[in-house]
C-alpha cells in the first residue's frame, strides 16, 4: 500500500473537546457537563444542517451560536460577550496525551489536519498547543465553504497536498468523520478510545441514565452509515505501529 | 398575501413519533423512552449525514439504522427481522389531535404532506390514519434523493403543484426544517406545543435530566440557525385563525 500523508481530524481526535468542561462549569457551576455535551452536539448538528440548507456559516459563528442555544434549553443566559468569551475555550482545547506520543513517533512522514475549525481557531488552537511545527498543512474546510462529512470537504487535502485519496491514510474519533472519509476514498484509521461494551454496565445500572454517559456512549458507538473504517484502534498510541506494518 | 398551498410536514408535525414509546417500551422493557429518544435523534442525523455524503438511503433503511445503532449504544440486540418488526411503529404514528381538527378546518383548500418518509412509508402512514383523502398531494423528498433541510426537497412542492414558494405556508414543529423551509422561500408557520420555558422548571429540578425530559427540551427550542419563522403558534389548532388573517 502506497501511502503518502496522514491526516487528522481536530476535534474529538487530536484535541479533547471535553476539556471545555472546566470552562463551563465555571461560567455555569452546576451545568457544565450538560452544558458541555449538549453544545458539542448542537455544534455538529448545525453545520450539517447549514451544509445542507445552503446556508453556510464559518465554524466560530456555529460554535457561538450552538452554545446560546444550549443554553436556551437550559434556561440559563448570557451576552453574547459572554457567550464569546466562553466559545473561546474551544481555541484552547487540550491535545490528548496519545496526540503527542503519536505526532512524535510520526515524525518526518507527511502530517496534517483537515478540519471544521475556521483558519483563526485552528490557528489559534495549534498555536496553542504547541504543534504547529508538527503539521506540513492546517487545512480547514472553510475552503470550501461546507463541513463535513461532504466529500467537497475531503477533497482539499488533494488540492492542497497533491496526493490521491486512496494515498491518504484519515484518522478520527468522529464516527461520521470516519464514514464520510471513508466513503470519499481515503483509508480510514478510527479511534476509540473507550469501547462501548464498557460503556453499557454504567448505562445499564444508572437510571436515568445521566447526561454525561448517555452523551459519552453516543460518540463512542460506531456509526451506521453503510461504510467500515480499514482500522480501529484505542487510541492514537497505536498509529505508528499500524503505520510500520502499511 | 397570496397564498396557495398548504404544506405540512409529517413526523412531528401531524404525526406524534413520540407514540413510537408503546412499542419500544414492549419490546424493550424499561428502556422504551430512551430507546425512543435516541432512534428519532438518530434518524434526523442519518437523514443529514447521508445527504452530506452523497450516500442517499431511503427513509426507511434509515429508520432501521438509526434502531440498530440506539440498540448497539445501550447494549441490547435484536435481529434484523425484530429490527424491521419494531420500526413498523414508525407506519402506525398516532396523529395529533390538533392534526385532524385543523385539517377538517381547512378542508377545500390545496393541502399536502412534504416529508422524509419514503413513499410506502408516507402511503402506510396516511391510509392508517384515514387520511388519504384530506391531501391532494403526498411528496416523499425520495423523488429529489436528498433529505430536509437541502433547498432541493422542497423544491419538489413547485415542481409537483406548481406554486411558488412564496405561495405556499409551509407548517412544520421541527426546527430544522422550520430554518430551512423559510431559507428556501416558503411562509412558514412553526408549531411549538410546548414552551421552552414550561422545561425549563422540570429541568431545573431533575438531577441528572432524564433522558426523555432532555430530548423533549432539544426539540422544543427554537434552533439558531439564522432564520425566522413567519408564525410561531401552540398547535395546529391555531392554524385555521391564521388563515383567515391571510
Amino acid at each position: 500500500m502506497s501511502i503518502k500523508a496522514f491526516v487528522f481530524d481536530a476535534y474529538g481526535t487530536l484535541y479533547d473537546v471535553q476539556s471545555v468542561a472546566g470552562a463551563t462549569e465555571a461560567a455555569f457551576p452546576g451545568h457544565g457537563e450538560t452544558i458541555t455535551q449538549i453544545w458539542r452536539m448542537k455544534q455538529l448538528e448545525y453545520t450539517w444542517l447549514r451544509s445542507a440548507m445552503g446556508a453556510y456559516a464559518d465554524f466560530w459563528a456555529v460554535t457561538r451560536d450552538a452554545l446560546a442555544y444550549t443554553l436556551d434549553v437550559l434556561g440559563l443566559s448570557a451576552s453574547e460577550a459572554a457567550i464569546a468569551a466562553l466559545a473561546e475555550a474551544y481555541n484552547h482545547l487540550a491535545p490528548y496525551p496519545d496526540s503527542l506520543a503519536a505526532l512524535n513517533a510520526l515524525a518526518g512522514k507527511r502530517l496534517a489536519i483537515l478540519s471544521n475549525g475556521s483558519p483563526a481557531m485552528l490557528d489559534a488552537l495549534v498555536r496553542h498547543s504547541g504543534l504547529s511545527e508538527r503539521f506540513e498543512a492546517v487545512l480547514s474546510i472553510d475552503a470550501a465553504q461546507v463541513y463535513k462529512p461532504d466529500p467537497r470537504s475531503y477533497r482539499l487535502v488533494e488540492a492542497r497536498m497533491g496526493v490521491k485519496p486512496d494515498e491518504v491514510v484519515f484518522v478520527s474519533s468522529n464516527g461520521f468523520d470516519v464514514a464520510g472519509a471513508k466513503h470519499f476514498g481515503f483509508k480510514v484509521a478510527r479511534i476509540a478510545r473507550v469501547s462501548p461494551t464498557a460503556l453499557h454496565a454504567e448505562i445499564a445500572s444508572a437510571a436515568p441514565i445521566p447526561p454525561k454517559t448517555l452523551f459519552k456512549a453516543l460518540r463512542m458507538q460506531e456509526e451506521r452509515l453503510g461504510e467500515t473504517p480499514d482500522w480501529v484502534i484505542g487510541s492514537l498510541g497505536e498509529l505508528p505501529a499500524l503505520v510500520a506494518g502499511l
